[in-house]
């Protein structure tokens, strides 16, 4: 079965389908709609073939459905009907959930996405939970999200930045009793040394984890 | 297949076994061993058939293991032999987990055990994930556990009291992307009407929890 990955961004949306080595993208920007979205990757992905879509969403998603309309594109997100947009069976999971799902290694993990804002999942036993910590209080008024993100990392300076990912770190290990974290999204490349109990991420482990949605199934849920 | 369910807290172990009305409870302590506490239970349910046990164990526990020793018991919990002692297959779960699981009625949902301290687990399409959520800081250097466990209410009185557990429960349902709650433990007692998004627990959930790790097998983990 051939399946094809869509990993929605706030500045594009990436394409990969199985047996392709590179991927490919279309624009994506806060007008996109899911209509517009779906007829851009079918035009750009006319000559791959595929028998089911994954989704990566950047928001909160369940039951392969957006929970809500997301921050950084159009609306009309937790309505749409992707099967029959797309015409096949679709996956739809929250984009760092997906990511995590792609860089499961075992045991107990926790994924952490350092991009603008700090995407949290756990993953266990083949199941992925999409989780929210980083909106929860850290420090003088401020989320993890405020300290941790793209605002934190500008405002703070990469060495002190450094510092407050591995207590954040530290902290959401043992908030949700895990063994091992990794850390994805764009700003882990301020890391060269990584932090304790941490592995790197790799953003191609999105379009990893949108394979073994229909690859391992009824694993991942 | 009938199971005997050991609740095994700070004052008591509570006991109950498959198709017993009432439960039996012998002592526990700062000073209670694993070897000891199976030989009270084991003397106080000599009448009391049973093919396979349930712990309830007060501390974090994974694969069927506390990952430390207790705080309020004794020492040796860690590496004791549980199915040896018993002399049947044992399975070992946090006990507000255990309590969850007894709890749970579908969806995904929170459980928070409102005692001493905070017991945080989220329950999930059949699989249980203990947290440890109180300790991460809330506010003015302030821990969960520090604000809404009995110390908490201690400090704030019942009516400040409750209207934190009310913003914690809204704060840790948002972050575990949650539907409702299930508060347990003692102190849920000071709500008359419950926040909203809650339901209230019951201490013989933990039994009936217990009872469902055997019942319904390959399902609970």
């Amino acid at each position: 079965m051939k399946t094809l990955v869509v990993d929605i961004g706030g500045t594009s949306v990436k394409l990969l389908a199985t047996g392709r080595r590179t991927h490919r993208q279309v624009p994506s920007g806060p007008s996109l709609t899911p209509r517009a979205m779906v007829r851009s990757v079918l035009a750009a992905v006319a000559d791959w073939p595929f028998d089911a879509v994954s989704v990566g969403f950047p928001g909160p998603a369940h039951h392969d459905r957006p929970l809500r309309e997301p921050v950084n594109l159009g609306r009309g997100w937790v309505r749409f009907d992707y099967e029959g947009a797309f015409g096949c069976p679709v996956r739809l999971m929250n984009d760092a959930a997906m990511q995590a799902v792609g860089s499961y290694a075992g045991g107990r993990m926790l994924f952490l996405g350092l991009g603008t804002g700090l995407g949290t999942s756990l993953v266990l036993d083949g199941t992925v939970v999409p989780m929210e910590l980083a909106h929860l209080p850290y420090r003088d008024g401020r989320s993890y999200e405020d300290v941790v993100g793209d605002a934190g990392l500008r405002a703070a300076g990469t060495a002190r930045w450094r510092r407050h990912v591995t207590h954040v770190v530290d902290l959401l290990l043992a908030a949700t009793v895990t063994e091992y974290a990794v850390l994805g999204g764009g700003n882990v490349r301020h890391f060269t040394r990584m932090p304790p109990r941490t592995r790197r991420g790799d953003n191609a482990n999105a379009f990893r984890g949108g394979f073994r949605l229909w690859q391992e199934r009824g694993t991942w849920r």
